[in-house]
């Protein structure tokens, strides 16, 4: 399939790769030129703009926040004046509810198809082309991407037909791994403070009822206390609450553990760890308990 | 390996045919009577007191609660002046802090050996001697119960010296469970306000990241809604998780998740849901933002 | 002195008698003309768009929230556009510290002075001129406003050069009042469930140590129990806990309790409690406690 | 009238001079005796035991905490088995409802008549007569109390029949004080990380709709910073947390507020906060925030 793929950072420069590999033909745009070249060897064609990304009459974008692909998507040189009619937009990135609502009518509008599916998984699940898609929109759109999840991911989960529901389930999901970190994160100082093996106890945990990667690889960090390697940065983790409790918001839904865990985010920051990942959140209850916290 | 064996409830009467079964000569006692022929003709030995059940020197309990443990611990017809100089209790109840501290002192002062042995698995896993045991005491002692363990469950973690090490284990890991609960009662009251499906997203959740049997359980009971078959009732859920926070009160460990949650117990009491499991907190969001609670 | 006011709502149509009274001439300009015509009668001038309220060279606004204030500054026929060189507009609604940042700016650009003076008053308060006035902007500036608001209020506190200052000492205002309702909440939610009359122990409390208008004011309405007659509705007080929360992300400052009053307004909303006073939140307490809530 | 006097301390040495003053018959017993000649110079008798001061039929206890005014009531010397049938205990103490009501059968069936009378009010208010008396018994009992109360504070406000009605409100409104102190911290963070001068920003509030003394006292406390002058301890703070929770337990009501506010005591005490005032959990969010905290 013929398409172009907008935004290279550490997840799409893993993820094209897969999508030339499966002989997809794949032209690419950053903002940032020097992400492209590497690209161009595998396979890819260069695009000089955002328009030149959107010739094949479809698109992806995988970029950093709303900001990002609201200028990408929006504006004069952005992706719905340049689709061209019966086009078709896949938004990868997690972004707003909001910003879904907006750009799916802004879509239609202009008579371009638009299908959410951001993803579940790390850079190192993006190259490995096993990230779990989460994929909304109307039916037949989210079908022709078939081939191109396929490429890139090891499950994808249907999620209906309004692209918005992809971007609420993303950002739950985020939400229950960051109160996987939390609990953890409590339940450590606890038995921490007694003066019983972290390590040991982790190793129980994962071997009996809470067998299962999150609490691996989240409770590993939260055990080994050093937070410095960033999969994924804490400020990122406060935008992704953030955006939850604002769905809650527009939903009606109190999230009391959401609020609980934003509140933890702002005291990381405050206290210095922006440049963090955000499982330092999981050291914040060891520190009000007068134990090592995330700043060491 | 002869020895007495003290409460015959749901967990306990799954309990002793697996000791029988693998060879050992038990003694046992309940308070009411009933619960004890079954067993006797499975092999077991019928004590009219908890005297009786103290003659061979060793004796588990398993028991309701602290109101329990000391009853049949302390007194005049009590274990700790029956069991004979070097006897040996083990307790298997999922008991506070502090009452452990106090039975610690008295079976010392007695010249009594005592470990904590509480399990994690429901009265299922007992029955199929699947249980997982956090054991805590003198390593000798327990050293002493390896063939009783191992009767009983399959998997012995050993959390040190003081025997209150491993009730505070098993409060952790309760808080752990009811952490589940809580998350994913928030997750799902607002993916399913958005009008997604809940079960495929579940689905989703235990294929992926979060591939547990607490995801797994817990997660289907939330989404089920049907809170009426009881595997460990709410009142219990309140009780363990005020035990958790008594014990980070004496260690000086705020734990602001374990606060939500108690406050979520009083308030499925306080709705009449005294009869239902304690997964049904997991239904309170759900409630909170005009949903289906777990009242119906 | 001379100049306009945009914004006759129920807080505005109170003001601009005031300043009429104290000999001011203003020129009122309302979306809605409707509320326009009994002010002419008391002798203001009707303005027939944003641009004829800034004739004058000052312009004060009074409205409903950020949008508004965004609408009628920015744009073509916004006040920024009109109100020419050296110009003053007094902005007397609560905004967010976001939005007094971007107006700020804005004014700066077009050679144009801007002061922020939030308000705390109910509507009573402003049509007997004793609303109480924040101000914050360049300090001539200020001073130059000193007898429009002597005219509407009764006590001013300067809050610094940075007319930002002030909206965000307006939201810790209103935080401040939320929290007095929910801790009155709580607290009747105890005592009443215990059958303590609930009326006297408010009666006791005002009489002492809590000797004051806000806790005689909403501490009666929790207690009345009534949340129909609505001085400010329970959607406004959402948005304002919601914009002192994102204050405090701005600045890194967790506020739990702020997060706490966020989920009540939104659970009061998700009960169907749109159209009641702000102090239904303080009925929740005893909502989850199983006595009478908000809705009766 | 005559009556005996237990518990000298910080409280109780102030009020007993005040009942002499009013001509009162008192015969003071202290564990320590050194609290006991200043009195005795001041007029009052001396008792050697608890006995002695319950010859009179009427004694007051204004002790420390649970555990003592449990040692005092129970057991062989203490007051039930001295103070001969018909007799009058009138329990100043703060007390958890739960010893409350165990003191209240106790004394039932010893024949003896139970009033408790919390007060609200520091050392200096109970040494200047001016303390609030929260009074709860059978209607006689309280009223023949009414001498004394009248010698002791400046308001009594009758709560009902079931003494432990009065500790509930007792504890009701130390929890609305903590509130006080939580709320002003929030808010003195946020501004205070604005650069806006926090002591002028509490100015207006006392000027204004908080205008009592609560927020004066405690609200310069925070502001001030200074917590080593302890009015009442942080420890103790804790404790009535502590037991208004386990009030809101027993009657199946969630205090989320209560529940936030224990968190924060646990927080100060970790970081080494014991000897402080309580009202040091008021700079809890500012140090969460990066600004200075409670230790300075």
């Amino acid at each position: 399939m013929k398409l172009g793929f907008i935004g290279l950072g550490r997840m799409g420069e893993g993820m094209v790769p897969n999508l030339l590999a499966a002989g997809h033909d794949v032209t690419v745009y950053n903002r940032t030129a020097a992400k492209v070249q590497p690209l161009v060897e595998r396979g890819a064609h260069a695009a000089a703009a955002v328009a030149g990304a959107c010739t094949a009459g479809a698109v992806i974008t995988m970029l950093a926040d709303d900001a990002a692909v609201e200028a990408v998507s929006l504006g004069d040189g952005g992706i719905i004046s340049n689709l061209g009619r019966g086009g078709l937009h896949i938004s990868m990135s997690t972004i707003s509810v909001a910003l879904a609502n907006r750009l799916t009518a802004a879509h239609a509008e202009a008579g371009l198809r638009f299908v959410c599916a951001p993803v579940v998984g790390r850079p190192d699940a993006a190259a490995a082309a096993r990230l779990y898609i989460l994929a909304a929109g109307a039916p037949d759109a989210v079908t022709e991407c078939t081939p191109l999840f396929a490429a890139m991911g090891q499950h994808v989960l249907f999620m209906g037909d309004a692209p918005r529901s992809a971007n609420l389930v993303k950002l739950a999901t985020n939400f229950l791994i960051m109160s996987v970190i939390e609990s953890v994160g409590e339940a450590m100082a606890l038995v921490g403070k007694e003066g019983i093996d972290r390590r040991a106890y982790l190793e129980f945990l994962t071997n009996t009822l809470f067998d299962a990667p999150v609490y691996r690889t989240y409770g590993g960090l939260v055990v080994d206390g050093d937070f410095t390697k960033v999969g994924f940065a804490a400020p990122l983790g406060l935008k992704d609450v953030r955006l939850a409790l604002a769905a809650g918001e527009e939903l009606r839904v109190p999230l009391p553990l959401a609020s609980l865990l934003r509140d933890r985010f702002l005291a990381l920051l405050a206290m210095g760890g922006e440049a963090l990942d955000w499982s330092a959140i999981g050291a914040l209850a060891a520190h009000d308990s007068g134990q090592r916290g995330p700043m060491g």
